[in-house]
């Protein structure tokens, strides 16, 4: 049997609760998910925020794996704390190295299941292949964003992020905490099944891929003056052009999407996530692609597994 | 002209921040919303929570208005002092007296637009009368629950809440803001209607009179082990029997409600409100009611409003 070991996190962000619910039911009944003979350690990344229902105690957890912050002594910060034990306990060198990190978490935004990668690692492409394969999940390619970078699963070998939505902070809900559990289920599943050479990968891999995020108008004080236009809220992973409407201020007015650079259609994603008012982004731009599945992201998947 | 002042809250509860986001495009821009003659202050209920986006400091600003604790010379809860702040401000005795207190809510919860009075004081059940009236929106009775007490508007002769929802805490919310832009404006309308002699008072109000509140199942330490069943999620002002689901566990198992001393339907309110589950309140019941008109009622209510 390989020796690869899965780490999953939940409660990166403190008050993503579900979860840390689902989670924390499976410790308490160790049948209730199957393993699938995996080497699985599960862990809630942010546990201090988690205690008190924030987001976070200093700073944002899931940007801080960056290896300046990870490198600096003198932050005191909790959550550079944290990675920095995150990655000594479970890090691809820590005393219990694993080499796959699946990060777990919920949003405001209508985003459904989806996965979430940062980059384009053959590894990672390989894995997120086997779960779209399976029960279809759109996958959002994170790149080329240098306001947004140090994301947990960028300090293991392989991972990604599952975010599901919508659901407000705090709150426990029947659909997401299903879709949580069902898609912890299927990670494991096709991680096992690619050690045992039964995986089945695509001949296609659709990504919507980042363009940009926009931000909400704002006035001088930094506060947003207009809110996300309603025909917009919910249409996550919906096709849009030059001319849909975007936000709308109170008054009636209304800015439009008008972006010369898109040829086409494109797709946004993170619509109104409450947690991304802070980080100056009202929602963000896709475009989707359909890539040929390329048989080196199999093969060094499969080194990885196997090493 | 009367002397009546009205004193409208948002942001009681600081990451509740569609109302004081109203409020704020109103104080930019005068003409927004028509006073309709009325002598009108609008005020951040917890300014300090809601600069930092938490519901609030030390304590539920909401919950911080009964006696002991306004009488409390050893308290140094923030909210205590904000409580005694607006009173010596805005109270009926204050410094600018105001007699009706609108209170601005938001909630997770799937409540529509809908407004909350404390207990069956004449002058609030003939205000909620006029605009059930004119908008039809439901009235949720808080009576007879000594758990909750203390809600900002009982320290105000006159006064209700308005709670509209579902949005998460912290999202700014289209349709949110557009029922809070309304709500605000008809309740300045009736107000002002009922002091030019003007009002359409209704033959009949009807209530939903507080019954319960149901906890979630809890562990031995207190968290949450079942959740909103998902046929019961967003079914707020729906009728509902004995037999119901309830809550629903992880491994398929679920709650029923089951109270004898219920003979007939009875129609739940704030199911799953994200704030509530530190109250243990996972949900409460209401009675509808159709109450016959009390002249009584618009007599004490003129009374005030010409004082």
């Amino acid at each position: 049997m390989s020796n690869l070991q899965v780490l999953l996190v939940a409660g990166t962000h403190g008050n993503e609760i579900n979860a840390p619910w689902v989670f924390n039911q499976w410790k308490e009944n160790q049948d209730l998910i199957d393993r699938c003979g995996l080497k699985v350690i599960s862990v809630i990344g942010n546990p201090l925020a988690f205690e008190k229902g924030t987001r976070y105690l200093h700073r944002d957890l899931n940007r801080s794996f960056s290896l300046d912050l990870l490198n600096s002594e003198k932050n005191t910060d909790s959550e550079i704390s944290r990675a920095k034990q995150l990655l000594a306990l479970y890090g691809p060198s820590g005393q219990n190295p694993s080499q796959i990190a699946i990060d777990f978490h919920s949003t405001t935004a209508c985003m459904g299941s989806s996965l979430v990668i940062y980059g384009r690692r053959p590894v990672d492409l390989a894995l997120v292949s086997l779960i779209q394969n399976r029960i279809g999940l759109p996958v959002y390619l994170h790149e080329g964003n240098s306001s947004q970078k140090g994301f947990l699963v960028e300090a293991w070998p392989c991972g990604f992020v599952v975010e599901i939505g919508p659901v407000p902070q705090g709150s426990l809900n029947s659909r997401i905490i299903q879709q949580t559990f069902q898609t912890l289920k299927i990670c494991l599943e096709e991680i096992s099944k690619s050690i045992t050479s039964k995986s089945c990968f695509p001949e296609k891999l659709v990504v919507h891929r980042h363009l940009k995020s926009i931000d909400f108008p704002r006035d001088s004080s930094g506060q947003p003056i207009a809110y996300i236009h309603g025909d917009l809220e919910g249409k996550d992973w919906q096709p849009i052009k030059n001319g849909y409407p975007l936000f709308e201020y109170l008054n009636g007015d209304i800015v439009n999407l008008c972006d010369n650079s898109f040829i086409d259609e494109v797709f946004p994603v993170f619509i109104n996530e409450a947690a991304y008012v802070e980080k100056n982004i009202a929602l963000s731009l896709t475009k989707k692609e359909v890539w040929r599945f390329d048989d080196c992201w199999r093969d060094a998947f499969y080194a990885l597994i196997n090493s």
